[in-house]
């Protein structure tokens, strides 16, 4: 079987390979920048691996993974809007090179384009895949939504914050290895059951990217460290500390998430300091172990070779221990 | 058989009684608003009729109407953003209603949702429906990028004009009639030239649309005359007027479509009689009358009773001779 980092690699060549070539070109060129611009390739390379899992080529599920994949941009690319992100992995977003409106419809052209690529499979595939991905799509909107509203309440508690995540970030992951499991024709239950170990670790997962943006290494992180406490994001890190801290540092915690301000070292030290204090690092790196440890348990389940199972566990093991 | 009112009645039922109660409250609200502020309802109630001429009944089509009455609106949000239109059908558009970021996303859902109407057909239709709804929506927004380039160009030929509203507005037409036509599993061959009549029609729909919006009666039309005038649309009257006029008219006409006025009766006036001296109007009145005589062709092909046929050509009869 290969590994996952062989099958990125096929993924990646699959990418580069089938450039989309059609016109108007100023739909497609920013398509095209987005979907080169790099990233990990997790999703796409999750449905490969998922499908040869259970005893399938990837290359039957090629055109699923690259559903997966413009999706995910599609969901950037309107996100960015939405946030004025200048930046997007190092280079500039789409409505920033180009305008707002070629983000809107380059980005809707991505969400119709997801659809196209299941074309090749015939029609029970075709719909089971089209249907995920309709409801994972529609999650992953339900999410944003939930995430925007975050921004105006200050009672968000920890348990919708990780149903945020999860319409956001989670589900997503889940499908792509659900879609290699469909693609693959392997039994319902298992499927599902794949389905549930992505979901958690997809949760876990976008918990870890929220701690290491404010305790990751500011030379191996790609991004500024303390960006969300910028932009005074409701993450786990900040939920919990607003739980258990005392009264003095819940008001200066309140006070500094009110307002942007122009100097922001001070605050993200006084917020890191406020977090550490609460135990928000460690139960965040606890959470993190937690909903690990549920995908393993999920994984337990599912009618594969220890071998297998061995291998997607070191791989969730390295998601999790990572610095980037 | 039901009458083209009668369905359109059908569909305005089938429509209030299937509101979207679904929660995040901030993403769906915005589409039950725009879903229910009025419209004509054409498409979807052809996708009706089209059901019936093959003898299937109006309710097995009437999640496919859905479909395209809910994809055709997600282009609506998303369009009125990008023109940054602030009424549509004499109402609030969503993102001055609420704001951009809510029109983005919202628009978002309901181009999702377009698909999962979809999930009540069996694999083999529902293949059928979700691969022409995802061609056709990506012609649209082809449609949408070359309307969008020809606002910087001065060069745009009636031949590419005639593609852009095919792209923007007439492949939606021709589709939602193959969708009818699709789910009473109608001969493909039937479907494809049912698809032609619709689409043809659609031309022909949208360039009587054009010719209202500067020679419509005040009184009827539902907007305000002039409109594309003023915004400096290159439509087929500018078009055809432009490759008709002196060189004295021609000058005038690009001088005044390169600003926009505080006062625009005088401009709209000026422009009017170019249209008028140009022979635009007359041009685009002989435009309708070709793309209908077209479709009627196409239709003579088809295999429908006489009687069928009447009911199709008295309708599209009636879309030309309309007055709003």
């Amino acid at each position: 079987m290969f590994t996952i980092n062989e099958l990125q690699g096929f993924f990646l060549n699959y990418l580069r390979e089938n450039q989309i070539e059609k016109k108007p070109e100023n739909l497609y060129q920013p398509i095209n920048y987005i979907l080169n611009i790099g990233g990990k390739r997790l999703r796409p390379t999750l449905t490969l691996f998922s499908a040869e899992l259970f005893d399938c080529s990837y290359e039957r599920a090629l055109q699923a993974a690259m559903a997966v994949e413009i999706f995910h941009n599609f969901s950037l690319v309107h996100d960015d809007i939405m946030d004025q992100a200048p930046l997007r992995r190092g280079q500039a977003t789409v409505h920033t090179k180009w305008n707002t409106n070629t983000g809107i419809l380059s980005g809707d052209a991505m969400l119709i384009l997801t659809y196209q690529y299941f074309d090749i499979y015939e029609p029970k595939v075709y719909k089971k895949l089209s249907k995920l991905m309709t409801r994972t799509a529609l999650e992953v909107c339900e999410g944003q939504q939930l995430d925007v509203d975050f921004e105006t309440r200050d009672n968000v508690t920890v348990e919708e914050y990780i149903k945020m995540i999860t319409y956001k970030t989670a589900v997503l992951i889940g499908a792509a290895m659900r879609m290699g499991a469909i693609v693959a024709k392997a039994d319902k239950e298992d499927g599902l059951l794949l389905y549930q170990f992505g979901l958690n670790l997809g949760i876990a997962f976008q918990l870890q990217d929220d701690y290491l943006d404010t305790f990751g290494d500011p030379l191996l992180f790609g991004k500024q460290i303390g960006g969300d406490i910028i932009e005074n994001k409701k993450t786990f890190l900040y939920i919990n500390a607003l739980e258990n801290a005392d009264e003095a540092d819940k008001k200066t915690l309140l006070d500094l998430y009110t307002s942007k301000l122009e100097d922001n070292a001070e605050k993200i030290e006084k917020v890191t300091a406020i977090f550490k204090k609460t135990g928000s690092d460690v139960a965040s790196q606890n959470a993190i172990k937690d909903y690990t440890q549920i995908a393993f348990d999920v994984l337990e389940k599912i009618d594969l070779s220890e071998k297998k199972k061995n291998i997607l566990k070191e791989f969730a093991s390295s998601l999790m221990s990572r610095n980037v």
